[in-house]
């Protein structure tokens, strides 16, 4: 997608503060972090919401979520906990119509999810 | 898992609302709603945590996230929009610890992530 600019991160058009990445994901820090910890993790292929994940998708949802796990572990709150987040649409808080989950951590997280 | 309530409520010796069933998953309305649409997602099989999925998980993870799509097109919040949420241990606030999603909905979730 031209104008994605996730789609452009993953080009190295525009630059981020990567965290992980493998031949299907992506993760880097967000740039308005919510907690101590808070890593943007997206699909490199473009997929524009969790509504159009299709069968087809199977093996890389699960190498996002081997991704998060990756994750949690390179920022150290595997153990402690962390949270999971997918926003999808308008009243789920969807800014970028690119597939993302938001991991954060390093704090104790509200029981409020939003 | 005997004294898991999740599991219990697979086995139907707990009540649940149920929202949406198949072999693999089974989800129900949260009985302290923090939206108007505020359903559990739960994995049949007993996973503690998403730091406890491995490559085993791939079909049932992929199946997780096609009942979140059904569930969020019962609740009619596919298009309008929801938040999928996963906590993980204590800083999570992951409480019951058998694998589940929270999918929230039928209101504009706020930026806030926890």
């Amino acid at each position: 997608m031209t104008d994605c600019i996730f789609c452009k991160i993953v080009k190295g058009e525009i630059p981020a503060s990567k965290v992980y990445e493998d031949d299907a994901i992506l993760a880097f820090d967000d740039i308005h972090p919510m907690a101590p910890v808070h890593v943007i993790l997206i699909t490199k292929e473009h997929i524009a919401t969790l509504m159009d994940v299709d069968k087809n998708h199977t093996d890389v949802m699960g190498r996002l979520i081997a991704a998060a796990q990756k994750v949690a572990q390179i920022k150290k709150v595997a153990a402690g906990g962390f949270r999971a987040v997918v926003n999808c649409n308008s009243d789920g808080g969807q800014v970028v119509f690119h597939l993302h989950m938001h991991l954060l951590g390093g704090r104790k997280l509200e029981d409020q999810l939003g």
